[in-house]
């Protein structure tokens, strides 16, 4: 099978095109990882970049970047509206297809060993790489930003996992950490009534009692005067994306409310659509090393 | 998009391991082409060989293959239970990923035009590459098998598509053709009356009334107890997988029957099965290049 991971590092640069080019170029020169997009932020002066690749290939090539902007970036004379504490802001790796979370966290503290010891960069550990639940949440692990970390890393609760206590005043801090990939799924309602859209998206969301892995709002979407339940999947291997379909259609017809259609926002991985089809099917014993493509990327 | 098509070509020597062994070896050594299996036959005599690649690089696999058995299969020796005309007995081109069944139409006579040329092998098209309604069983083309090449081949009806009109008695004769993918689809039913199983079968089949693209037959599953509707799904963009299942199973309900399960026998296009999802998700404007792993393809 063919071993994909995807990663989508913020750098603290949104101005400089001169100096993102560089920080991309060193992904595009890796083979077996492709580019998929990077988008400058002005305002916020930040860009993030997406690409996938074999899971050593992709760490290759985030360490690369890493490196480049911690020569180019300096974080002294950054400025923006966006949260952020260091020239290589945050790296997350998302497994994709044949990598388990638990690969994508030993990989995840590869990366970070190699910016701690070869950059001289302070970095935490976060989401699923967290060693502490302190440290899951990416805003408590930002919090003071890079004007606040010469001190917050010489807290005794805020050593970092690999790198100096002492701040790297150019480079700042890196946070890095494995999560699952997220999946925007919106489901439309044939009715104008957001609260029909509010009380099903209600009754989903895990933190309402909902289902764990989901995140749902109701809105309204008034060029076509209907109402949807908008949702962020963040973990379609658990909370699959047909079981919630399933019970917002049930939910639904208790107002008499038909779902008109959906929609899947952005990029996901197969699996998350192929477990769609081996549910309705009831497919017995299906692999998804029947699926010719995946054969070709072996 | 990552193009892709497959390549199954059978080949007249089942029994001399390294014949088989040397034309294989033209299909492994190209980039860009996987050999996703190959299994001799001695009753037959005869190898059938599964390919996939980028379709310039098949069809240059093919053709070297072609070439190495010509050189090494005498069809003026060979003997075996299965119908065959030549060496390398038919090429058939298969549409997988982002081509279009007329580009495989417009490679396999390009394919066919150099074994005729370069090689001296008569060609016939077959399938969706005939030119003609008398060629596109492939049973036709090969009527009267080696032995009766000669004469065929001077028959006003049968002058091959490429190649000479004398018969090349060491090659004998090849088709080529485009033809869809079939998959291999079974739907279980929760009874044991065979009766359900073939009239439900009928209902469905092309050759019955049914759907155009659907071959279906009703048969016991001894060993659960059940019965199972078992089907060759001949092209899988205008009969898809989910309608037929949905017939099937509101066919049952009729019978009292509750569909149990469903299998997929072998490989498949990950179009085949994205269309599933998409369809019971009644997804809108849902594009195949939204998932990660044809992006890693690209």
């Amino acid at each position: 099978m063919a071993r994909i991971i995807q990663c989508v590092p913020n750098f603290s640069e949104g101005r400089n095109k001169d100096t993102i080019e560089k920080i991309v170029e060193e992904i595009r020169i890796i083979e077996d990882v492709k580019l998929l997009d990077y988008s400058m932020d002005k305002d916020h002066n930040r860009t993030v970049v997406t690409f996938i690749g074999e899971p050593e290939k992709v760490i290759e090539a985030a360490f690369n970047a890493c490196k480049v902007a911690s020569e180019l970036i300096d974080m002294r004379s950054h400025t923006g509206e966006h949260p952020r504490m260091g020239a290589t802001d945050v790296i997350p790796l998302i497994p994709i297809s044949d990598v388990t979370m638990e690969e994508c966290v030993e990989l995840s503290k590869k990366l970070g060993k190699r910016i701690g010891e070869e950059l001289n960069i302070s970095v935490y550990l976060y989401e699923k790489s967290a060693e502490s639940l302190s440290r899951e949440n990416l805003a408590d692990v930002r919090r003071g930003q890079y004007e606040g970390m010469a001190d917050k890393l010489k807290e005794k609760d805020w050593v970092p996992d690999f790198g100096p206590i002492e701040l790297n005043e150019k480079s700042g801090v890196t946070a890095v950490g494995a999560r699952m990939p997220l999946v925007a799924f919106n489901v439309n309602l044939g009715t104008n009534d957001i609260s029909v859209a509010k009380n099903i998206a209600k009754s989903i969301r895990g933190a309402a009692g909902g289902f764990k892995y989901c995140k749902a709002l109701g809105i309204e979407i008034k060029e076509r005067n209907i109402v949807q339940v908008t949702m962020n999947m963040v973990d379609y291997t658990k909370t699959p994306l047909f079981r919630v379909f399933d019970v917002i259609e049930r939910e639904a017809r208790r107002y008499g409310v038909n779902v008109i259609g959906s929609e899947i926002i952005g990029l996901l991985p197969m699996a998350a659509m192929i477990d769609v089809a081996d549910y309705y099917l009831r497919l017995e014993n299906f692999d998804h090393g029947q699926i010719l493509e995946k054969r070709m990327m072996e």
